[in-house]
């Protein structure tokens, strides 16, 4: 199971100059063979297909921990397409204007506007859907590990040439926190294959064989010791992930270090309705409305209680609303 | 973000008569179009893609927190498969069988045992995979309800079918708990819709016209009056969707309630090793050997740290193994 | 079965500026998910597999006699696309020139110009084609309306955003006509879930919540009464739909209405050869010729039968050609 | 546009034992790259696409009419596979019953059950669905029929190849129904051929080289001349196939013949609901009940009138619904 | 460019106890994301797409010449898979029988009797087409090799549960070769990255962790030394190579080894026609007429010229049938 | 099995100005529908599936050697596409740059830079994979022939289609080639179904009825007699393809002509490094230094062996490197 936190892994930019052909492009980092999809359901597959889990339990919780991880970063890739089409449209769904979409009528993903809200899709940067075919999940501990190693590189290479193409500032805040979060989940997966084969593969990194360290957008992470930094995602659970998760980083030397809490995050920007798109709806105000009775109906705040980025934070939130929880609640 | 709870939503049986034909019909419950991948993966984008959540705030944290639930969902198919799937291979590696594997020839979905280790895939009953094409985020909210309702109905039915199919007493632990659940989230998104428009879609339950309390597997979870509850998934966050979902049952006319602790759930069974597929390996008890190993080299205890329904439970627990633990964590 | 008319719908404008970004677009309603493909298979997918349809026999005539007129909704689609692309490379094939189609490199859908002459495709906007998966067909009917009413939801949500990312006269004559008779099909549904459940889905009218009434091409359709109406696609069955379709127009107020004929519809144009991408053929002329002596030697007139909107009409019908109709023919 | 008629091409047999294996087998005739779909899409797509059609009258004529009478096949091949189907599962929803899908898990296609309501689906013999790539429009007249011809040879094959699989009575009647009528649309566009480019093709028959008259289920048909007749599947339109499908028949010399009208067909029989999987209902005899007083509440004979092969037919036909038929109708 | 051999890699066995269900299996051995249309056409992508080749001579060498060994191992596949069909219908086209194929109705994959003529397919063994999407070509050298490595480490897993699965004696032969080859090319895909970046990649061998020694189809192969053995299958190319491929195997210590010459090869069992699925048509004796009468009309000998493993040797090879070999020809 | 020579079959232009939007475009030639992945699997599915080749061994002689032949012509595409891309990105790698594929956003196929290193893929125009679904292989030689003779006016259809589109001077040399080459296979199958059945084909000819020798890169093949020409793809076999390909060419009334030799071919250009999509590396004169030092490690020349368009030719080829390890292999 899961808990979900309404914060995302970094501080992403505000929107600014919308992007459409930028954004086609980012989705090859969600949908991809080798995007977000891809490195979260691998792992989470390879989690929960796992067998014998005590008797392999370092790898079991370091690979089930990613999984939790990467979560995340389907979610940074969404906000960071979202960021960027932001704006393609009218901000007003005003009677007069004839064709509000005819701008971006062959640009970009066709479905970003016409079967979505201006929103990510679960696509490759052309168009075409995810699939399962993109998972792999062997049970051979060795042969899945050598999978995950070979899916990081691979990904390391599409965020790089994303970083090239897209010059909007969320999809290179995106770029640059990923090459450096991607980077070393491809230093976990061949640590656990040395720990389990004997085998030294730290002579192939980087690969691609370009320092991150020279890429602004990664710089500061990097001086926050996130390149070497696994976070344990859970509260409670994979402990032994740091049976794995050890001893100096190929490139720098320096000593790699589980961190138990995960990244506090920050609060994501709430981007504006869209009514070109009818997003969140062709009257946004109605739905407003209709969501402050609702609050004031249920005893809540009238102000609405989430925490974004751009908005100031309910003053006092809602007092939490059970009713009857009992012995259905964990303790 | 998300935290990842190594437990599981509800306790199931432990491997029993294996049935590979079986578990072949219950991929329909993971990567069907009406699977629980599509149900988390629709919410999931929904809430990613969601514009406005200040002003719509109630919707937003009903979507995005039965999202968190369905992670829960295919983690438990997952659970489900494996089991069914656990003993159709011979429980041992030895050098005199011939064709481990013949028993299983044209059973079930070949992939269980040719591409996978005998593990859940992300694939519907007929092994084709799941794909994006699947997920409906048109970012107009009350759209995105009305396909969310009609996913629901048709998820419902695919369970009641897999139901009907399938006697193994994982896949009736399974269909028992998804037929309630996704009853209450059923109801979670016509109440919506209702909310926002003003309709009465009550009349409409239930939905293939079956009363869910008649089926042995879901009258414990009644009983306990898990058809009302909406647990929020959320140690901190989603607070508003109490303001929608409240009001009565419409089948039983009794209060819907939300619980603020997501349910305590219960530790899976750590499966054992099918060496004919090499899951883990061919030979797991040096992988065994070797995370003992690596568990003390990490001056953690030697036995592992996991909780398992059917092991004991390391008596110690590894100490928490952060190093340098600072900005990066929150408090 | 059924009995072929060469009309369309209604008529539509002949070409003029191309527009081949455009009819890529527009063919999203063609083989998108929610194009006329789909309600038009879906349907008859349903009316085929309907089971005990004399004891539910309104609903089967409903479903039956929708998917007749969805034929004639994907003929109307064709027709806009092939309208939007006629003129996009040059009208003749002389000798001269070097690249007819480098001007519609890297525009639209090349398959429109590299597979096909200029025609229009089962494939979506994003040039995916149409596929099985789309069509919803559980044979629970309660189940199946849900689907509809949804699927008629998303239809329009495509026709809304065609009909403003597309200013061509083809584009919008379409988007303008089908947005009000999908309107009509989606009160039909609800109307039918209505009569099934008892349920009352009237304040989910419009969704996308616009205003169909106001968009300048939905107008004369309007005026016409033809948002009322479900004409009767067959001269002898689905005699019952009447009994499920009537009641007020959830918008207006204004009865619903059945009308026993279908409506007469308009000649297509005859649209032009397009010889540099060889439609009908390198050299159409030849072709002509051909045709004339055929019909001599069939002792038919020499001019061309059909009737066209931009053609004479052939003074004369051929005469009737049966020569052996005996007892194959139905009186 | 089209006219549905509620009769089907042929009588065919009533369901008797079922046989689900079979009906996956015939579904390569429903959603194969060579089964009705396909002929049926092909033809309606090259006749929206045909540019021209004027000056090449007779091919239009001749393609736009074979596509009217496939719709008429690929509801036949729905009868055959829903006959089939039909007993698969218990005819009662008794509450004793455990497991009633138990006896089809792992035979057939499995969403004939878990997806669907016992009944056809877009798909092929694999469980594959049906796509667009199977439809070839080219627009280059010479080149289309040249694609259509080898379509109905692998059309040819395909059914030959399931009438030796499938024993069951719908299937052989389906098949040997298809194998005449496939046979006359082969020798159709065979004949275009000629009449364009001057080449003989008639040697090339029949292929495959089995000669259709000795089949069982093929000989009535062959006896009541349908070998070598085209209907015209229009009250109005297409007069001029006759120009082109004329001459001889390349195996048997007898003249071709066009049919003004077409076949009279036949009522199909009423499958009954299986209640196991909810078609149309888990409990049909309440939607009966309903339709009955929609029936009534309009002014409608108390009893069904639609005609099917194994009821009575109502002694009255309601009365024309038509409130306000006007200027919509067609003279 | 490449020149075709008549010869297959092995001499496999005669047809035997036909084995359709394993003949379903095996495809994914064609077919499947790991399977030899995967390997032959990565590698074969990989070599056309390769820049610098003369900077980087010995790798481009190694991976375009392992693709010409591949050509010959998808060829390998299909003997194994239409030896194993062979047999499953009736030998004879008599005229009495009624469903020669009823037998094979929902057994195996319907593809080889429906759509194919008992032969293979380029589906794996769920069915499904390979795609292109298996392709792995993204120029940058270290990680194309990282995929190959993997690409070969997956393909072993499939190997071996294929040859665990099926125990016809052409599956065995098939897999036990190449289990033999496969762990070549990945020795040869590992050695190359370890000249590349000096990392040491040995201890991952094998993967999975099965002896393949122990594998009695193995052995031979293993005897004659062609676990050592690089052959190079090129007359004149890819002569460096042996640059990259030398050095211990990682599991004996043995000296890799470079063959200049490809291995010699057996001719390929005529394997016998299957009139039921008109392969190669339903008189086959009709088209080998034709053939003779061809022969004798070209000048050639009467008999046929072929080498195969079960027929004679025509005594005398017909002449060369040049005609105006000219400067065309390659000195 | 295949020999595989370095040689591709005609000179082709170096790179020029790229056209990365005509790169795309003939990526239909590769992966599409009608494209050379098809014609070559498809010859070479039949090659392998063919049964009772003896007694049809013309037959099978030219299937088979067609098959050889298109195996040079997906190379040539991939040559035609990876030329096209040359000089689409920054030639160098220097650290100023900032969005080194910027300008290629958005124009043409995405994965050209993103998935690949702007290399040919195994997908069509549009960017969707090639897959098995394109390979027709029926067993029935009459059927095979059949389809091979209308993929071929096909695959004619979108070469002339490419050629209109695309001016680049490798797009161009490739389809000039391509349309001669491919209307002798389009000549060679219907002769064959000539000869099988009696029919006479020839009339069909030219389809699409342009007539090749007014296409200036068509020419030079023509005025060579390569419009006649079959080639041998073998040293040894497929002697009987000339009891097949005789008699007068449809066209021209020439003699069919079947060359013993294959085409001597041409080296091919060198394509040169692209370091902003790491092709193949970041910093290709590193590998280079490594294969030099892995050449005299071996005791070869320096200088690399391969002969290439825009290199000079090693002085002294390596000598051969025979068959047991001697100085080829690493001590």
């Amino acid at each position: 199971m899961i808990r979900r936190i309404d914060r995302i892994a970094i501080e992403m930019p505000p929107p600014s100059e919308p992007d459409p052909a930028g954004a086609a492009a980012v989705q090859e980092l969600m949908g991809g063979r080798f995007g977000e999809m891809s490195t979260f359901l691998n792992y989470t597959f390879q989690s929960f297909n796992f067998r014998n889990r005590q008797g392999a339990r370092p790898f079991y919780d370091l690979i089930a921990n990613i999984a939790g991880e990467e979560f995340g970063h389907i979610e940074l890739v969404a906000v960071a397409i979202n960021t960027m089409l932001t704006g393609a449209t009218p901000a007003t769904n005003g009677g007069t204007r004839k064709a509000p979409l005819a701008a971006v009528k062959d640009v970009g993903n066709p479905h970003h506007f016409l079967a979505g809200g201006q929103g990510a899709l679960p696509q490759n940067s052309q168009g075409r859907p995810w699939n399962g075919d993109y998972v792999f999940s062997s049970g051979d501990l060795v042969e899945d590990l050598t999978h995950n190693f070979f899916l990081e590189t691979g990904a390391r290479n599409n965020k790089l040439k994303v970083y090239e193409m897209v010059e909007h500032p969320a999809a290179r805040a995106l770029t640059g926190y990923l090459l450096v979060r991607g980077g070393v989940h491809q230093v976990a997966y061949a640590r656990a294959l040395e720990r389990l084969t004997g085998a030294d593969l730290m002579k192939l990194f980087p690969s691609p064989r370009i320092p991150t360290e020279k890429i602004p957008e990664c710089k500061p992470h990097i001086e926050r010791g996130d390149h070497l930094r696994l976070y344990r995602f859970s509260p409670t659970d994979y402990l032994e992930l740091a049976a794995v998760f050890n001893g100096p980083h190929p490139e720098t030397g320096e000593d790699l270090v589980v961190i138990d809490d995960p990244p506090e995050g920050a609060p994501p920007h709430d981007l504006p309705s869209q009514p070109a798109v009818f997003a969140p709806g062709y009257a946004p105000e109605e739905i407003a409305e209709i969501a402050e009775k609702l609050r004031e109906r249920a005893g809540m705040s009238k102000d609405p209680s989430g925490e974004v980025a751009n908005g100031r934070k309910s003053a006092a939130k809602p007092r939490r609303t059970t009713r009857k929880a009992t012995a259905g609640s964990r303790k």
